[in-house]
């Protein structure tokens, strides 16, 4: 059996009952090397298997390899495993004998969107900045037409060294559309101990230094700013 | 201290151990109807208040004078409390002086996601077909955004009594740019018992019979079906 599971944020507390009771039944665990180390922590007496980043297929196929000879197995990765996680990928690589189960696990849209208040109360998109499987031209097209529709925006992987101008590209095309003043926030390292998290509008957001463990919110034109946090109304018909 | 507490699908398993630890140490529960029936079955010995639907501004209000006289209150909601929850409203209603945290929890997207498999693994957005607060002008024109933009959309709230025909129109806008067999899934009754799941094409689902405990997606260009479940590959790049 596979177990494909999403343990949340980091902080042991973010993980599901069901994440939790997986991890610490399975007899092996296989993931990131970063992941593990979090893991390592909590469950400090189990068989780990990691590899480094970019070895994402062959992890899969080990995890996959390692229950079809009997084992249970779990693969980890943070959030939720079927959001940019491992899940599709198992099920691309794995043929119809293997027994899988994907455990959701809560994604860091919605663990970073606590920390901000409610940013995400309405219809919201989840996208992704990172061109390394998905062209640039196509995510741009996403950012307009999310903006053109006055979606709250998520943005994970909203830089990286390669990709220093991303975010500023990405606010530039929202601010096409949308006032500069747009209410946005951020939240990094969410759920670990140097967690922080800010509000700022989309013209700072634009200058904002992001790194690759930052969450980014863009709001739509209802996002407001209530005692400090970032708020997007469930309705917009005044009722 | 307020706290604005997701729980998950309503399977006990799928709550995060910070919302467990928040409702069992609870002075005091407060939530709808439906959602309180649930908890007395993992928490039978802790004081409720429940209101039905359309409430939740009675509700909310209420919660928050209870925490403002000093008491440990927790509200809850299914999912996610950010994600169509009560946590925005609580910020709309409250005070400076209300001490108010969010605790994050798996919304319906991921946990339905998990039962067909994976098919959130790429940029997507989460769409409520209820114009109970939105106009349905609105609603329809971030469906075909959706669509014209290629992201893979979970849809709440696919069907009412009242609104027994919105799901087919939104179908038939994104069948003006998605092909008809373009891969979709529902999942009925997320973590309950008689939980139901399939795969079936856009114009099946043109003419599925949603209700309202039923979540629904649509995927995109890349979706495709692997064994019998929905997947989106992490990446549109052939590498």
């Amino acid at each position: 059996m596979l177990k494909i599971v999403g343990f949340g944020s980091g902080a042991k507390d973010n993980m599901t009952l069901e994440a939790s009771a997986a991890i610490s039944s399975a007899q092996l665990i296989v993931g990131y090397n970063t992941y593990v180390d979090i893991l390592k922590q909590y469950f400090p007496d189990k068989e780990y298997y990691s590899t480094n980043m970019m070895q994402e297929k062959e992890r899969c196929q080990y995890a996959i390899d390692m229950a079809n000879e009997g084992r249970d197995v779990v693969l980890v990765c943070s959030g939720d495993s079927g959001v940019y996680g491992m899940a599709s990928l198992v099920y691309e690589l794995a043929d119809e004998g293997t027994d899988i189960k994907v455990i959701s696990g809560v994604t860091a849209a919605n663990s970073g969107a606590a920390c901000l208040g409610a940013p995400l109360s309405h219809d919201f998109a989840v996208i992704s900045l990172s061109d390394c499987m998905t062209p640039w031209e196509l995510i741009k097209k996403r950012i307009r037409a999310m903006a053109e529709s006055d979606m709250v925006m998520c943005i994970y992987n909203p830089s990286s060294r390669r990709r220093a101008g991303y975010l500023k590209e990405a606010c530039d095309i929202v601010m096409e559309v949308q006032p500069a003043d747009t209410v946005c926030g951020y939240v990094r390292n969410i759920g670990r101990d140097n967690e922080t998290a800010g509000v700022l509008t989309l013209k700072e957001l634009a200058d904002f230094k992001a790194d690759m463990f930052t969450t980014v919110y863009i709001g739509n034109s209802h996002t407001k700013i209530i005692n400090g946090k970032m708020v997007t109304p469930r309705g917009y018909k005044v009722v």
